[in-house]
């Protein structure tokens, strides 16, 4: 599948090798390629920069939003939430239409420090925000709710824990939710949340967290929902 | 133990019992305890009224808020969300200075139907707002993450799952954290999220915790943060 992943930070990088190293032919969206390759700094974590991460995998290409979005069957938001919408917006509407969008990323704020904030919250939802703007791509939420190593191994954890899908669209769910089944995820694992409204529940779990990072502290964990047995099952 | 339960929803009555099932001397409290055992008609719910539960719960005293919080070492806030800094005024600032308020209840807002929404959230949380009305209190919260039934007796679920612990008073979350281990929780199940401003990311977990009771369906569930081995533990 061709696949564009939009965001160059560590979240964006992991999906982008983890869905190349499937045999996915993958392109990291950025708002300037050239740009994004001319970094030599690291990031405000210390991390090197874009150009050494390219350097080791050459199989993923790097493109402008639109460029990237262009063929892609599928598209990855893995942007810092703050500037989720301006890149699909840069990628362009028609590059968009009738695709799945698979929204991993989450609404901080970081204004005030750490842990951020919430910039949509309670009665309203990024993923919801990304649907209205794009009514004819079709937004899945999933993946927000742990580390990025994690999303894509998730065997990495001992034990069954969960990821969390919500969408309007049941065939584009039933399509990430394969993809997820790829990275390694048990089907049981995948909790179908419902439509996309759900997605205020899958990002609001940040700030628990954000909470749990500072108090085991690692962000190696998972949440799983423990289900009474005998309970109804979904 | 002399603790007061305010509240006689299910939540009040679930705590209040197992308190007293413990040995403890335990009184709910409620704005009229006269108009609280006149009511004869079943709730919106179609649960029965609270006569009926006090009928078979002789050992459980019923009182108005302040008389029920007088003689209390601990409070327990298991009201609804939106009646807690109420009751709480009525109970007085005098009854509850120097004690322990343990809050379990969410501030839901359920004016726009089910899901509800938070009434308070991101930058705020009920548990805080508390604090602040009542500084002399020392204010924990925890359980509000899960169902009555299993606050009271997490071995209902099968496994591992957790209760998160958040508070400014150290001694106050060990005095609480030793009651949630009179429950059947185990201590290593019990996470210390951290001071009181954590609440934050507890009460935020209920927008996913409303979806999954919508999703399972049941609300027989409960969250188990899974840890990386290897990873460093707090």
């Amino acid at each position: 599948m061709n696949i564009a992943v939009f965001g160059t930070g560590v979240v964006g990088q992991t999906l982008a090798q983890k869905l190349a190293s499937l045999g996915h032919a993958v392109t990291i969206g950025t708002r300037n390629a050239e740009g994004t390759l001319a970094r030599t700094d690291r990031d405000s974590q210390g991390r090197p920069p874009f150009k050494d991460w390219h350097t080791a995998n050459p199989t993923v290409k790097l493109a402008a939003f639109a460029e990237a979005a262009e063929p892609a069957e599928l598209v990855v938001n893995a942007t810092n939430g703050g500037g989720a919408l301006a890149a699909l917006q840069a990628a362009g509407q028609d590059h968009l239409a009738e695709k799945i969008l698979l929204d991993v990323c989450n609404p901080l704020d970081f204004s005030q420090g750490f842990p951020p904030l919430l910039s949509v919250s309670n009665t309203d939802s990024l993923a919801e925000q990304i649907q209205r703007a794009f009514p004819d791509t079709k937004v899945v939420k999933s993946l927000n709710t742990m580390s990025a190593s994690v999303m894509v191994d998730p065997r990495l954890l001992p034990g069954e824990h969960n990821v969390f899908v919500s969408g309007d669209d049941v065939d584009a769910k039933s399509r990430v939710t394969a993809l997820l089944v790829s990275f390694g995820w048990a089907t049981a694992e995948v909790i179908d949340l419902g439509d996309l409204s759900t997605a205020r529940g899958a990002e609001q779990m940040l700030p628990m967290w954000t909470r749990l990072y500072g108090a085991l502290p690692t962000p190696m964990f998972n949440f799983h929902v423990v289900v009474g047995e005998g309970a109804p099952q979904s």
